[in-house]
């Protein structure tokens, strides 16, 4: 039985990433396709790429007892679509923005009564499995937080000193200076620096995981780097552990997480790219650890993540749809 | 029932994207992957974003029995290849390299006895569906004449004047002066100015759609590019029909070939880049014909199209394992 | 003496550009930097890479009467911006907007009464060292008829085809979603195929070499090109000449022009970007020629050229503050 | 009177790009370009981009009597190239190379019993301008020490964690395979993680400016960037001084030295990039402060800060020959 998927905010780049996946998916019948800006359109006219492959418009209605619901609108947005519509009961919802992503008062965030779960497989697939509504991590968060999550683990987490570098993607398709191509080719740029939003729900991922009252800091400055997909972020802190010991605890955790993957191997960013992959290095001098973690930040770090929480919530092979060939080159 | 395949000189370019494709194939069971240069090595150690998708080792013999064998060599390399060794008269043969596409005194080259079938699949299917053996056309080859073959096959075509910007995978992995980040970085330089080797087999492809004496002349002037993958071409040619003729005789042509898609909005190279797909426009003022047309080198230009042969010769959906998700971005 | 200078539109590109080359020139006091949209606002505010260069704020005022003003604003602004305002008699433009480039029944445009002299060092030179107003060339217009201009002279000049590849700063700051970095990065299109209007300036010039009624006619289509500075344009035509005579005659025509050189090595584009330099390369096949020309965009095709014609208005040494270290990579 | 220059190892990036410097500065007169690969060829066969500026020819002997020679070789030859040839003692030597750029034992190495002297003019421009003999500081090393030498001046540096981005041109011209274009676009890597060799130089100088005993810990991670030139980083570290304090702290530091700029705007690497510049930019947030900075690898990084330590020697002015357009683009 085919799932019958609605995407909401269909336009933009996490929307149109999420249509790359959904029109080869075996599994899902795409049910809608909501922009308000480009209703009536071919889905072509914007995701040009597309091309040869689907013919769907762009609708300004949507139906709200499909299966599943994705919401690819900007942040802020989310809260105020669902404020304003009701879907079924039995419809799922994947929110993509950060809206629902942080608990108030250790409370998660709830819809019509019922609870967002934060959609990390590595961390919640359990409770993604039973969940009615996904909160969908934001890009940086997963790819600094997969990189800490063994650690949080072992309870040995305490102070990290990170540095992140993102593809343009990851900064939208507005139009902004700092998105110019004149001005973004060849350039590197701090911004956000000590303040940047997704740590909150970093933070509160490794409290999770390390229990009790523990307040781990993470000190990160994220890059805007020249290049339009991923992010490649290097982490650092104190341990006494044996990189041997720290390699196979990273190991341990992530066995059962076919896309989360501990190289012994330097890695680097184009491993990844276009695919559904975070591919984690550790290095160690001394007592002094690095820890390299790299995303697509509109698969792993969006539109990826959201499907793969979609195959989990509906009982199907969370690799479905997602066995992606890298662009590598 | 499997296809059991086997690739000569994995380590390459074009070995590393079949593999990609290769492993994600639903009827394809990998029996080796040859490499004399990597013996022993796992292929995760050369082409490192296939982490975690497989641990497949090179190796330095192969199975000739196997029901398929791609040849990933350099040109030159094919023939000696298959000089020097004898494979199954069952095994069907697919040489990406330019050795065996050219015809000489009109007959195709054959290997123990049998012929050769030039691999497009646009131009001879029916041939591809019956060959024991496949000559893979070039990449700039590829591009050029899929923009061209409806005009010689309405027996119009004449001169033509085409510039081409290729990616640097097209120059394979060996490392040269103009494969050097520093140089190609922003660069772009014209090379083999009117003497490009693949203007050969176009001819020869326009030849047969033309039918009689009839010799069309390409003035062929290729540009080095400084991006990673794909080649854009824009070719001038003179014509009384209309831009709606024209249109729709392509439409008609290429009905048939679901990889190959007229486009009446302006094409950019991205939107074809990570997919086997070639993207054409044409447009007009006055007498004067423009023909763009995009294509992914390492796909629609090698390997994608070696799968896409392939899938015809044992008898599956061409589009079987070529579904792929465009980077776009 | 030093010079005094006003540049008008001083917070785009050309503006920009003008800016960095002014603040080193030996000869140059700049007397105003005017921007509406910018007043009262530092120049580094806008133009980040003069910081310790210079503290020059942006002006809404300027004054009238300075040796020389730049006119740098977009097209058709030009013409409105001197309806509304009386220069002095004595104050020399140099306007590097296409509103003064065409002759119009054969007459230059005026004001003043005075006419507009095409700025085309390597053509008028001595009519721009007599000059008042001096219409700066376009861009794609300086790359291709300097490729032309010596065939044109010996009168053997008849059909082109020509392609050439522009970068990012040929467009302007205004954000489009072809600007946007996430589209332009590592792609490529046509764009104003046949259609590009600097051709009439181009066909202006040739004329002029021709002398009496010849048209040329230079079937260009230019790309989008995928980095930030330059242009490199190949042109292909036939002809009887050998090419060491083609190349002769090249070198004959700019031996008094030392920003235009003739090269018998394969051009590149890094060989002149963030210089004034045109390099052209002259290739031959049996009757068919090709020629390739690079140039720095917002250089040779824009605010150097502006530049080099006021060091000749003025009498100065035309390469003065123009002797710039390429960046090369 | 002119200075008369001899340049060892004039092939290499280093090299080349102090002869693009060379050729425009008003008093210097190149002597020789010493290449053993290239000796006899053309510099602008190698490069290119100085075609029309020069026709100097490369040698393959040398003159020791010159009145500077810069050595442009690898690292370990200069220290070779100098064991085996004698200066004159009146030659002053610039070496761009690591060679002598450290101390033994508090002792800074020697040539013919004289002492290099660290050549950083921001630290030590007294030395500079009576030193017979200058180590040049490294690329990583003048970007990473120039944020860092106020706080260690005033005392209270401590343990600092550092990322460092660098561009293609800083790994040198061989060919490589993170060099090859088809890896390094659109590409990031850690490499030399916690052990890059330029660390030392930089607690070196460190120490000169904290006195004592104090021992700062520099933890430095270093990515391959996917642009040709420049180098930008980002440090963090502890303090209780207020960002005003600190900013104020940096530009007294910096007031007397004109290519080092401190920035309250936030910073990014075009900004610098194809000049002798580096800007600073402080950030704080509660007591974590991050200092960016920004260079030219091959100008500030090596052959500019070579010249500019050139100039100082001489007497001249230090910007003399080194007010270079940024292209910032």
């Amino acid at each position: 039985m085919m799932i019958k998927v609605g995407v909401i905010g269909s336009a933009g780049y996490t929307g149109g990433e999420l249509l790359r996946l959904l029109v080869h998916h075996p599994d899902v019948k795409i049910d809608y396709v909501h922009s308000k800006s480009q209703e009536g359109k071919s889905i072509i006219s914007v995701h040009s790429d597309l091309i040869g492959d689907t013919d769907i418009k762009f609708t300004g209605d949507f139906n709200k007892t499909v299966d599943v619901v994705f919401l690819c609108v900007g942040h802020g947005e989310a809260k105020a679509f669902l404020a304003e519509h009701s879907f079924d009961k039995n419809t799922k919802i994947i929110d993509l923005s950060q809206d629902y992503r942080l608990k108030v008062n250790g409370n998660a965030p709830t819809y019509q009564g019922v609870p967002f779960v934060y959609g990390l497989p590595e961390l919640n697939k359990d409770e993604i499995s039973k969940a009615q509504y996904i909160a969908n991590p934001g890009c940086f968060a997963t790819a600094i937080q997969l990189a800490l999550l063994p650690l949080a683990k072992a309870g040995i987490l305490n102070k990290v000193y990170t540095t992140g570098i993102t593809g343009s993607t990851g900064a939208g398709q507005s139009l902004q200076s700092s998105s110019h191509f004149s001005w973004r080719a060849n350039n590197i740029q701090a911004y956000k620096t000590l303040t940047h939003q997704h740590i909150a729900e970093v933070v509160q991922s490794l409290q999770q995981e390390l229990g009790g009252e523990k307040q781990p800091k993470i000190n990160f400055i994220p890059w805007r780097g020249d290049f339009t997909r991923g992010i490649f972020v290097s982490q650092q802190l104190e341990s006494d552990l044996s990189l041997e010991e720290l390699t196979n605890m990273y190991e341990v955790y992530y066995k059962e997480h076919p896309f989360t993957i501990v190289s012994k191997s330097p890695i680097h960013l184009k491993q990844v790219v276009n695919t559904n992959k975070c591919a984690i290095q550790i290095e160690k001098v001394g007592n002094e650890v690095a820890i390299h973690s790299a995303i697509d930040n509109l698969l792993k770090g969006a539109s990826g993540q959201a499907l793969q929480n979609m195959n989990i919530m509906f009982g199907l092979d969370e690799r479905t749809g997602l066995q992606l060939k890298a662009s590598n080159f």
